[in-house]
């Protein structure tokens, strides 16, 4: 998760899945936002989303030859249009959807289409996206040295002429504000990174139809561990290019995962869709919306505890899903130590608590973010060690 | 596959999985080695191989927080030293195992790892490998025009100074020959791509135990679909690297498919450990040697039924694993028009058979690569119409 350096040099982990006790001082590792947090209702749905594999099945590269994105499962296709029709967050009529090995690959795959066969004498398109920007953008452009493409830095300072490609994030990782592009120049190309526009985590007030729209089951659902991304993508060509880049990268995508994702997303459509009020299910979105406005009420109740941090306050807004008004409650909470010299994360990880710094997102050390998608466990004993933290006398350094 | 432009514009395609009936006019897709031709033995397992997954399971990105390779299901590292060791391919005692999606994604790694952090400044490193090579290795090496490494065409032409890999691929892809690396220079690194050395393909004279080798699930077993390949890697700086590679490129491997695989491969060991005589179960070798050995049987029959192909023979070797004197039965054939002006594709082409030409191997166009692991029906109407091609009067051009 480029951002996994730190987390593996800690010695005393914390115990994934079903270990639900931890040593009251083991390191927590929030500084990446692995969405554990959403276990228990998986949990309490039983058997409802089990899925079974024999040992003959889905041997073939190929899912569908009929369609461009040869190794896209059709039912996937399906249920992605269906969820995102529910809850009203993507136009899906007339675009192509082309499924990826998480977003990751998807990010990657939408900068060579955008950036390739162009020109072959060009410069490297520049990528850029507005401060805060996700930390991974830069690592992804920049790592394999490309000639198509290479990191530009905050979408806010760019001035240069000629083709650019911006990532807009919204909601916003890490800051969890709704972002619209900020270059707006003539030969600028946009891809929205919608990973986190569901309703657990800010309102759905609008379907987006930009032209390349980013989602990830990791952070629809919970379930990262199965690497599966999704673009929805206007133009066709484009979209055949992203295919092109997932052939040669990896010759497709997991079709166990795509199975699985098929079946996981049908059951949370089938959950908003039942509307009898004499049923017990609550949907997937209420859970998740529940936990994290729970969360981030301790989380804000600790920061005004003191007067050290900062975190800032998100408009209440109308959400068209749920019919009602709600503030956001963003996957990541985006703090700032008041004292802007402080490195921020050394005095969490003084704490053993491990968040990511600022000067990952292009922000200063002032900053960290930290994951609020965490398992209940683990979140609890942050907020606990959050807690003795702000009560300890602060020193002026 | 790099490789499936001319599959995709196939209008009539080939019914996939469940659908045994093939129309006697269909376009019949041998252009890659989608390895379907095992489905009749993993069904003859019944339930053996089954495997289920509740909703709750496989959340997190992490598989094991104290690996290095942190994505990497415990088990399935397991599984791949047992079947190894069983099989006595490749030593395994004091490798590090990286999992990919895919060996295409390991390619990558592999390519990263060995030309990354030496010298900001250098020129990319020269990959290499011997004609004819595997048709994808200059793609993936150029597809984003990498500052890293760049393609360098066929190994034996190759007369560089400086640093540069060589892909070792034994058996070769495509055809079929074992290899040993051809540059031997100071400054050379190996990457052996071992993707054919399984017992259905070829006599397992050695453990191999290079500095790098590359598997593939898919060549193995027949999963395809999985996208799951492993990298054995002696140095521990290298695999960090491939690692980190495939951190920023997918934040890791779909957990379903890792899981699914450990299970079968499991079951393959299963099988192969028995030495009981009453046992009515045959091994998963056993099957697929006596399906290539009887494939290569019909196609070298048709081939010497008229004299205008040549198919090259292998020579006879004795293999550990099944104790017994065998001769290779590739994945592929690779088979010549004699006249060499001919464009081999386009003879089979206009007899519904698609194969991949020569050229794309760094060979001539009077060569072709034909899938020898298609599904029984698509295999024995490619025999039936090679036949009749080769009953047709030759016309010289």
């Amino acid at each position: 998760m480029c951002g996994t350096d730190q987390a593996l040099v800690v010695k005393r982990t914390i115990p994934r899945e079903d270990d639900i006790s931890i040593p009251s001082d083991a390191v927590i590792n929030l500084d990446h936002g692995d969405p554990t947090g959403f276990e228990p209702y998986w949990r309490m749905m039983g058997n409802k989303c089990t899925i079974t594999f024999e040992g003959h099945q889905s041997l073939s590269y190929f899912s569908d030859m009929k369609n461009m994105c040869w190794f896209l499962e059709p039912k996937l296709d399906e249920e992605i249009r269906r969820l995102h029709n529910i809850v009203g967050n993507a136009m899906v009529d007339g675009y192509n959807i082309v499924v990826g090995t998480g977003s990751s690959q998807l990010i990657q795959a939408a900068m060579y289409a955008l950036s390739s066969g162009v020109d072959d004498s060009s410069a490297p398109t520049s990528i850029v996206s507005a401060a805060p920007y996700y930390s991974c953008y830069p690592d992804i452009a920049n790592f394999l040295k490309s000639g198509l493409y290479k990191w530009a830095g905050d979408a806010h300072m760019f001035d240069k002429d000629g083709p650019y490609i911006e990532f807009v994030t919204s909601p916003s990782n890490p800051d969890g504000t709704i972002r619209d592009s900020v270059v707006n120049k003539a030969q600028g190309k946009l891809v929205h990174d919608l990973a986190y526009y569901w309703p657990q985590y800010t309102s759905i007030t609008a379907p987006v139809n930009s032209d390349i729209m980013l989602f990830t089951f990791s952070k629809c659902t919970g379930h990262a561990g199965s690497r599966i991304g999704w673009a929805l993508v206007k133009d066709k060509e484009v979209a055949k290019k992203m295919v092109k880049f997932i052939e040669l990268n990896s010759i497709g995508v997991s079709k166990e995962s795509q199975l699985r994702a098929t079946k996981i997303l049908g059951v949370i459509s089938d959950g908003c869709e039942k509307t009898d009020a004499s049923s017990e299910m609550v949907n997937f979105f209420e859970f998740g919306q529940e936990l994290m406005t729970q969360r981030w009420e301790k989380l804000r109740n600790v920061v005004k505890s003191n007067d050290r941090f900062i975190l800032a306050k998100y408009p209440i807004q109308y959400c068209n899903f749920t019919k009602d008004f709600t503030e956001s409650h963003p996957g990541f909470a985006w703090l700032k130590c008041k004292a802007n010299e402080e490195d921020c994360s050394a005095i969490f990880r003084a704490h053993k608590i491990l968040t990511r710094t600022g000067t990952r997102f292009g922000s200063d050390p002032s900053f960290v973010r930290i994951s609020m998608v965490s398992k209940d466990e683990e979140f609890n004993l942050f907020i606990k060690r959050f807690q003795e933290l702000q009560e300890l006398p602060y020193q002026v350094k």
